[in-house]
């Protein structure tokens, strides 16, 4: 069964208190070289049936609308990861 | 400035309570195509300099131990997504 992957990062304009205390953790563990960190989501939605355009079509809505919160977030990909036969994850 | 991706997932034998919920929302609106649905956490951090290898190697420990809890999630990947100029996330 293929996997559609969803992924949402807070829009760039908006703080982004998780990865803001992520960003403070790192630091107080002395790894200065990272100036930022940003936290989003990533979905997985495992479907029955191929995965054609209708469907893609159909789950970039839910993105939009159920999936992420369009005020604060961003959708920023879509993506089928192809079933594998004993994949880990 | 390169940015590097780290993606973490539920491990696969663990519930999921967050997917639950998104599945049973997306069974309500009647979209039973979707068999299951699991949520993780996806990462971008910022570096200054270049991601190299050494870098990487600090960010899979970072990973494993600041950014997962290796109980209950897996580090599904790291990778670098390169700064492009005017970049919208």
């Amino acid at each position: 069964m293929p996997t559609i992957v969803v992924e949402v990062m807070p829009k760039a304009e908006l703080l982004d208190p998780q990865g803001k205390a992520v960003a403070g953790a790192l630091r107080r563990l002395g790894k200065t070289e990272f100036t930022g960190v940003r936290v989003g989501k990533r979905f997985e939605l495992t479907v029955e049936g191929p995965a054609d355009a209708a469907l893609l079509a159909e789950v970039q809505e839910l993105a939009d609308t159920v999936l992420s919160n369009s005020v604060i977030e961003d959708v920023t990909s879509i993506f089928v990861l192809e079933a594998v036969a004993g994949e880990t994850h």
